[in-house]
Formats: C-alpha cells, structure tokens, sequence
C-alpha cells in the first residue's frame, strides 16, 4: 500500500468519527470551536481571558491537544470549567476518535459550547476535522505577517482568523493590513478579529463572534 | 500494512537517502545546520544577522523548506548567497530526498557551511535526518516559557537551543531560567543562546557556536 493509500485511509476513517462527533453535538446542542494555531500564539491565554465571559451565557468546557505536559488543561481547570487534557503521543494534531474518547463522563455531557485547543502546529490540525462547526485561526504578531500565504492550507479553512498580541504591536513589525490582503484572498468570507489577552482590547469582539453562533445554534434548535 | 509500519518504513527510506548525504558532506568537507521552530521563530532573521558574519570564513549557502511561497529563499538570496526553496506541497517536515533533490547544481556544490531551515513546525521536522551535523532549535520569548517540555522531542535533540527576540523580553513573561532548567533536564549537553536578530545581541555568540563547529571540521579533514 503507498503511503499516499494509508493518508486517504486514515483521513477517511477520521471522517467517519468526525461525523459521529457531529450528530452527538447537534443532539446535545453543543457550538464546538476548533482552535489551531503555531506553538505560543496564545490560544490558552485567549481562553483564559474569555471564557470567564462566555461562561454567563452557555456551560463552556475545553479540550487541549499537546504532544506532553498536563499543563495547559491545569491553567484552564482554574477557571472553573471543565478541562481535559489530551496528550497525543507524539502525534502532530487531535483527531477525532481522540477527541471523542476524551469527552465521555458527566461533565462533559451537556455543554453549550466546547473549545477544542488543537496541538501548537500550523499544518497538520488543518486536515483533521473534529466534528466542529467553526475551525478558528490564531496568529500572534510576533510570528510576522507573512504566514497566512505561507500556511494557506488553516488559513483559508478558519472562519475566522483571530491576531492575537497586539499589545506588541509598536514593538515588532507587523503590517496588518498585509494580513488582511492574504485573509481576503485565501478566505472572502472569513472574520479578522484583533486581540490582546494581556491588555484584553478586542477580547469582548471575539466573545461576541463566538456569542452570535451561540445564539444561532440556540435559535435554530442545534 | 498497519500505519506504524508504514511509519517505520517512511522513516527507514528516510535514514537512507540521509546517510548518502552526510557521505556527500563528509566528501565535501561542509558542516550542516538543520534549524527547526516554530513559525515565526525568526529562523531566516537569525540567518539574515549572522550569514553576513559567517560567509568570510566559509562558503556559505542556504535551503529553505516550506508549504508555500519563495519568499524566505528571496530574502536570504538577497545576502548574495546560494539560497534556494524548498516547497512541501503540504508536508510538514523536509526529507533526505527532497533536500539532495536541491542540492543538485554548480552553486551548491564545494560549500563550507549548509544551513538547512526547516519547515516552520516544533514536531514533524524532528524525526526526520537530513544527514546533518548538528539540529539547532530556535525558541522566541513571545512563545513562552513552557515550550521545551511541551516539545521534548526537538529540545532534547538539539545541539543548541537558540532564544531569539530577546529584545521583547521586557514586554512579555518569559522566565529565561525556566527554560534553562528544562533544557538541561531534558538535554544536559546542550548549548543555550540568547540572541535578538534586531538588536544584534548574542548574534556574535551565536556566529562563535557556529565557527568553534567549523573549525573542528576543517582541522579533522571533514
């Protein structure tokens, strides 16, 4: 079998657990949020920023993806919700028979809204659909702003691209409306939101972005 | 065949085509740098600081992987080096067999100092040799200080780890001797460097790094 045959099978065979994953959310009304970005872009600080907020409006819980180390699931456990780690074993990326072997046991049952925050990697979460509704994008000004047209592949899929760390922004060049040309063209429809979990400027933004699919999902019936 | 095979497989095929590369540099007399990072790590800054220092003691040229785009090579092209790209078409990591692939030509072929800048990715590139002599990884501030255990894999195979934008390190929480700690749990022999590619510090160092490798080389005949 070549090694191209074996990707397909195994793309596939996620498919197959990602639709799974899809029918369990529309049965428990669940918006799942799929966050992917580079190591240390900030996707644990931008949930620990607004998470606290989004909580008054729907029962929140996160899984998080990493090669080792529990400590991202540790940070996101203070804040009261649910958070489970899931180590991947040397793996790149969460798949979806991972992702639903992490979500039995009461607590994660009836959620409103579940985060998925994906292992630290530009390209390989980008494949691997884990029943989500949204794929969210993050970059930090410090990475630079010439990836989306490096990383194509996550940023024409997210449905929103979320620049974190603008605090730094006077301290790094960083031309955003470069990013918003290479967003527009990978990706018309996708959101570009700008944020600061440090500072928390534009973090009541993201939260109205999540607020508005939430409110979607809740009116549709799931 | 089950996918671990496939891996296994994958991986022999790799060692291989590796180890005609490093009789090819052990001929050539050519040291070999494999960088790897993060996206945004500032992999072609550190080049574009330190290749201007390094090409008076040696002949210096560089390959640059990545998913999409020629704009690190066009950068580094503009030091007046042999710099060429290296596009994956998707994958995640370069291989022995795309890096000899580009080797092939005049302009590559009597070179005292080969850097090889990965694709911008903490976990894939890892596994895969590319005949090198030393794997260099690059850490930044704005990433955290929590990345070496989070990535054992490169922090402990690493010959060095290099800290780059130490410039931001007033404006962000990055604790230096965390880092210090993890790396030498993880890799007791490993070098650390602190470097800003923007204020010029500790690129010296690095350069000396570089040519204390160089130098044992030359006077071993390869």
């Amino acid at each position: 079998m070549k090694n191209v045959d074996v990707r397909q099978k195994v793309l596939a065979a996620n498919e197959r657990a990602a639709a799974q994953l899809r029918r369990r959310f529309a049965t428990s009304e669940t918006l799942v949020v799929n966050l992917i970005s580079s190591p240390g872009s900030g996707k644990t600080s931008l949930l620990e920023a607004s998470v606290p907020r989004l909580r008054r409006e729907a029962r929140v819980a996160v899984l998080v993806g990493d090669i080792a180390t529990e400590r991202d699931a540790e940070r996101l456990g203070r804040l009261g919700i649910p958070a489970r780690q899931i180590l991947t074993g040397g793996a790149c990326h969460l798949d979806a028979r991972l992702v639903a072997r992490h979500l039995e046991g009461d607590e994660f049952s009836r959620l409103g809204l579940l985060f998925i925050e994906n292992v630290g990697n530009l390209i390989c979460p980008t494949s691997y659909d884990l029943g989500e509704h949204f794929k969210v994008a993050l970059l930090s000004v410090t990475e630079g702003d010439d990836k989306p047209f490096k990383y194509p592949g996550i940023f024409s899929r997210a449905s929103a691209t979320v620049i974190t760390k603008i605090d730094l922004l006077e301290h790094v060049d960083f031309d955003l409306e470069a990013v918003r040309e290479q967003i527009s063209t990978l990706n018309p429809g996708g959101s570009l939101l700008t944020t600061s979990s440090r500072s928390g400027e534009g973090v009541d933004a993201w939260c109205d972005w999540v607020r508005a699919r939430l409110s979607v999902r809740m009116s549709s019936g799931g």
